[in-house]
């Protein structure tokens, strides 16, 4: 299978993951999941879920595990942008090509498709088939990407950050929190779902250790073994360059393609007086730094041989992405 | 210890369990934490942590397993409070005696205050200190009790319900998600952290059983059992009848206690055109029904002796209380 055909059929899973753990619209209350279904289905890049599944091929985790962590961490991010686009924030009316849940619905629909998609992760969470302790460790990864130091936490410096001449260090701090946080989430909890993943991915706590198989250059399968804290380490600069450079992608997309390309309004972060790493670097120093932090993604993946070629595939489409 | 020492009690260590589970004022987003805080602690009935350490009496559940899940429950109680104030909802400007967070912030720190919040008690339940089983199922009660099949899809039907001529059956649905899911959820949590429950309360596999140990008449300790199915069961009726209680009372409320005893605005169902248990049934037969309720509570509770006691009392302060 090539990258283009795995990605399709993961997008396809998910997709079917998504729609087997959101209630159908012919349940009560019919207007909320109708929009809960309208702005979760049919859209989107669904690059955390490409992540969790990349990531899990590093451990040995089973699709099924995948899709319940994929779906969960997708929901979280879908609730962002429901919030996100609403009035009282970014105010925007379009998005994956389609209008906003306020918009389409009204705001207070939107408010509680927000609230109710981001239950429903935790749902999603806890009907994961895998074992009760990786379970555990899978709630913490989520809740704590999704809250106030993290997803949320951005969002709120992400707001009082408009106007404001922010430097590149408190740029980047914020968007370690706005997105980085839920793609490391999902890195991370893709390698949980394993069975040769440690139970947590905290220094300290990795000490177990991960088997690994190679094909080598003379055809034979090479038994070698990738320690827990290797695997930790590996996936946090993976997590750390492909964050990053997921957001100075999205800030050169918005000032060089469309809107209909990108599916929501181009030209926003100017309009709205945002910093950006283009206005911060200018386009050219901008392109650069994904590049280095592609090269650097790379790299972290390194101890991983063949088993982190997905992710690294992937950190290529965040980087080269048209949209 | 009496009633209102336990409550007393209670009521203080929830403060400080809430208090250690939310992140600094002082930490960065500043503003997000100082209005979570600003908005969790310092005020409220606390009714739903008051049935989970009851209830935990039960099956001899430890206090601090009981505090992570009382401060995981409120957390989502306060979030729902929070979003449901704001002008796209019931747009309310005082509650518990104090300025709404969208008035005493803004409106998109009260949108993320309630996203974290609900973020804040999932990191709540992932640090109880239970097994990983338990755990598990703790997080799948607290995320189905919240959800669109719960709490946020009780709001969503509140919301579509202004105006409309609900019938009595109509009107108690609502409410048995709105706020029944999160109260049930509260006395179903509290069971489970104990190690005498079961890993979980769902019937079928309700097959393990509890031990009761009751002082009798003669003095000596006899020793007897309480099954699991018996204990769902019990706790079911019982959930049932508190969680309806309390809406029909806080119905009665909203038309006999002023807005400075609420700690809310009074009688702002009628001014919204909602339908209350008092504008269908008028206020004595509304009066008769809470006391009904309050029967059918302790006549749930009979087979669980004197393992039960707060969780009657409980259903008396429900009943009784003033505001």
């Amino acid at each position: 299978m090539n990258f283009n055909e795995w990605t399709r059929a993961v997008l396809a899973r998910t997709e079917a993951a998504l729609d087997a753990r959101l209630p159908s619209a012919e349940i009560e209350p019919r207007r909320l999941h109708d929009a809960m279904r309208y702005t979760t289905l049919g859209g989107g890049k669904r690059v955390r879920p490409l992540l969790v599944h990349a990531a899990g091929l590093l451990t040995g985790a089973s699709p099924q595990a995948l899709d319940a962590a994929a779906a969960a961490i997708e929901m979280i991010h879908v609730y962002s942008l429901v919030h996100d686009d609403m009035p009282a924030m970014d105010d925007d009316s379009m998005r994956r090509g389609k209008p906003t849940v306020h918009v389409q619905y009204d705001e207070a629909t939107a408010l509680l498709v927000g609230d109710a998609l981001q239950s429903q992760a935790f749902i999603a969470l806890s009907e994961a088939p895998v074992a009760a302790a990786r379970k555990a460790a899978l709630l913490r990864e989520l809740a704590l990407a999704s809250g106030s130091l993290g997803m949320a936490g951005g969002q709120a410096i992400d707001l009082a950050s408009v106007g404001v001449a922010l430097d590149r260090v408190s740029l980047e701090k914020m968007h370690r929190m706005k997105t980085g946080a839920l793609l490391r989430a999902a890195v991370r909890m893709g390698a949980l779902c394993g069975d040769d993943a440690p139970e947590s991915l905290d220094a300290g706590a990795a000490a177990a250790s991960i088997g690994k198989t190679d094909g080598d250059a003379g055809g034979a399968a090479v038994a070698d073994q990738v320690d827990a804290r290797t695997l930790a380490a590996g996936i946090e600069r993976y997590s750390a360059a492909v964050g990053l450079a997921f957001q100075v992608v999205d800030d050169i997309l918005d000032v060089t393609a469309d809107s209909a390309t990108l599916g929501k309004t181009a030209g926003k972060d100017e309009k709205d007086n945002k910093p950006t790493y283009v206005s911060l670097l200018g386009l050219d120093e901008a392109r650069a730094l994904a590049r280095q932090l592609q090269a650097d993604a790379h790299a972290a993946l390194a101890p991983f041989g063949e088993r982190a070629e997905r992710l690294a595939q992937l950190a290529d489409l965040v980087v080269e992405r048209a949209n």
